[in-house]
């Protein structure tokens, strides 16, 4: 409206806005200018939300998306593991149902002598955390400063804590506003949360677990390709090795969901057994791991060498330290009893005979957050004893009140709320459904 | 991300901003909550500035912008002057350069005893204001309660003030948030932010000027065309008759530009002299006036009326009555000596013969801001009594040393800008150009 006859800032928020709003590219310094501008406090909340959803319904270059991403990691302190002679490599998953991969990964790939500075996330919504896992084993503390990280990454070759206030600031800020601004669900936005966060542990290589289907963040295959795509472009634009997995997320991952009872899979898995789609997930992904960390030179003999490893009971025992190093009872590894248990169960049993077609994989998690696992809002203390153990998955068949599932839970309205919930989360049908890949595809750099 | 298990809100700004982000239709009660959650404070800025951003990129239905109209114009006072027996008809334009037609037209309309009550607006960066003009006549005072407002339409039938607190209080917080946010630029935005006003006014009837071309807000016409029609069906919708005259601003209207300049033009055309482009306009929106006003059954008649209305002195009287009762000194009228004069003039010359191809319009009201006539910031403070004189408008030839303009500044750097300026916003060709027509089209409900 106004013409502007003079202007004397270099900086201003409003032209930066215009230009996403009319979607014109911004440049590298324009987009460093708002992250660091609001970083310090110098824009208020009410202009960057207004650029938000101009992201948001406008989109981004490959390259502003780096920018973005390179503006938030340098907002606060980047790891610099140099020192560290192994190869540092980690992996991050866009969050799912059951997914305790993370606990299985970390001890396992370390075993194999590369690092894994592993920086995790809590549960929100219907999706589970690492973080609240971990912390189910008594004693375990996520919370350490950066300097102990390190000395644990040197000692032990893994490492799990959640985010510091030094790492990335920006992203911390900039997602608070997202949160409740309806500006959460871009996948420019997520790819710059994520990347800037794991490229700031100071690591050479990256392993992305993008999810689809019903108990994903993407429903469908296409939009969780598009972030998987362009989260490889932005590292590796950003000179790290980067792949990404999408893979399906349409029920729970393996039969355990709670707290407690996923590390009591994990120790399962760790020992040799653990279910079958669980365990094909975790050796895909540490199979990556191990040829990103030059230890196989191929991810195949990077999945035979998993085995190998678990087989050799290497991987249980880098648990098993990792959790003492991290001020935990190791004892919950031969005596699982040890960990947190309901006070009660009950079953949802099926009320028909038949095959089960499908799981609303979102519902299942959403059960495990009335029982008391998981948060609905950020502030929500979590009860790590409660969840849900699935005895049937997609394409069992089930009689006539045969259990399902098994709830664990602590409090009796919130238990039936729960098994009505599984319940109707549950479909029936005459004919096993066809099956469902568990890997879909890889995405990595042509 | 999270599903939502229990919420016990009746209004959630977060819902409403997600429903525009994914362009489904809002309901008048979303919107009613919203507007009034935020006039109340009961929502920050940072979500409305979002959900400002989604509406400019995503639009309105009809019903949403009557609905959000309506909103606004309940946020505050609206005026009830059913108890004056004439109708009431008002006119508002979207903003120009050297329009000083409401000034012409509240006496002119009030003479045919027909209700003018005029709420009007300051000038904003090229753009003149109607309360900056009057305020150039000495001691004129637009700064009254609506208890004087309602009491001078009784006695005079016409009054001219600014915005009071309690009208629209919604319109001036959000305009407010736009103005720093990037979401001024949405017509659906803009029909409500004018609307809830005017309608505030206790009108029976509007008549709206969008002007098109290089001096207005929407450069081209079918912008200008597509907000007319969104705003006579708005006021339709809401039981007003509104009628849009779609009208040339692709160069300065009159000669006069500058706010007591201008008001010695308006005293010209009410004495029955003045330029043709500024008569012609003036007649068409009185025509409009008179007819939507009931004084006459045609517009043609209106225009016919309002003729004869200046020819008889009746509409100068009325200007010097509301001069007197706004405590203005009305003697200006036969001294027009009484009004602020710039201390200097200097003159724009031509460098080369032919003739005016085109004027930069929004140029030469920059130009008008630069010496001090106008503003750039809401804060700024306005000279009176500097401006420009045009000599040639598009269409008339020059020779080489003739003057197109003469400047009134009280300041020789400023000066010199504005005559730079000028000088460069005038194309002079060797042939006339296609004449454009003053009045492009009238949009009214079919």
């Amino acid at each position: 409206m106004s013409t502007t006859i003079a202007s004397s800032k270099t900086f201003r928020a409003i032209d930066v806005i215009r230009k996403k709003r009319d979607a014109i590219e911004l440049s590298k310094e324009e987009i460093e200018g708002l992250v660091s501008a609001y970083t310090n406090g110098e824009i208020p909340d009410y202009q960057v939300s207004a650029w938000l959803m101009a992201v948001v319904l406008r989109g981004m270059t490959r390259p502003e998306t780096a920018a973005l991403t390179d503006a938030m990691l340098r907002s606060g302190e980047v790891l610099d593991l140099s020192d560290l002679p192994a190869r540092k490599v980690d992996k991050h998953s866009t969050g799912g149902v059951g997914d305790k991969t993370s606990l299985v990964l970390a001890p396992l790939v370390a075993a194999a002598d590369i690092a894994v500075p592993m920086i995790s996330g809590r549960g929100l919504g219907h999706t589970g955390g690492t973080l609240d896992k971990l912390e189910a084993i008594p004693g375990f503390n996520v919370n350490l400063p950066v300097s102990e990280f390190r000395r644990l990454l040197e000692v032990c070759g893994c490492a799990m804590i959640g985010q510091t206030a030094e790492i990335a600031p920006a992203d911390r800020k900039l997602y608070a506003l997202r949160d409740v601004t309806g500006t959460v669900e871009s996948p420019y936005l997520i790819c710059a949360s994520i990347m800037s966060k794991k490229l700031a542990e100071g690591i050479d290589a990256l392993v992305l677990d993008v999810k689809t289907g019903s108990g994903a963040f993407m429903k469908n295959e296409k939009d969780a390709a598009f972030l998987a795509e362009l989260m490889v472009e932005t590292g590796e634009r950003m000179g790290k090795q980067v792949v990404a997995l999408i893979t399906d997320m349409d029920q729970p991952l393996g039969n355990m969901i709670g707290n407690a009872l996923e590390v009591v899979e994990v120790i399962e898995v760790l020992k040799g057994g653990g279910p079958e789609d669980l365990k094909e997930l975790c050796f895909e992904l540490s199979g990556w791991m191990l040829h990103l960390g030059h230890a196989t030179k191929t991810v195949d003999e990077g999945k035979k060498r998993s085995a190998e490893i678990i087989a050799s009971g290497a991987a249980l025992e880098k648990f098993r330290r990792m959790i003492e190093l991290q001020g935990g009872d190791a004892r919950v590894i031969d005596d699982t009893g040890r960990l947190p248990r309901a006070r009660q169960t009950m079953q949802v049993v099926s009320t028909k005979p038949g095959y089960i077609s499908s799981m609303q994989c979102e519902q299942i998690g959403t059960a495990c957050v009335i029982l008391g696992g998981g948060r609905e809002c950020k502030e929500d203390s979590v009860d790590p004893a409660v969840g849900i153990v699935l005895h049937k998955k997609v394409g069992d068949r089930v009689n006539v009140g045969e259990a399902i599932a098994t709830i664990h839970y602590n409090d009796e309205s919130r238990g039936e709320r729960a098994r009505n919930l599984i319940s109707q989360s549950c479909q029936i049908g005459d004919a096993a459904p066809e099956p469902r890949l568990l890997i879909h595809r890889v995405i990595r750099k042509p």
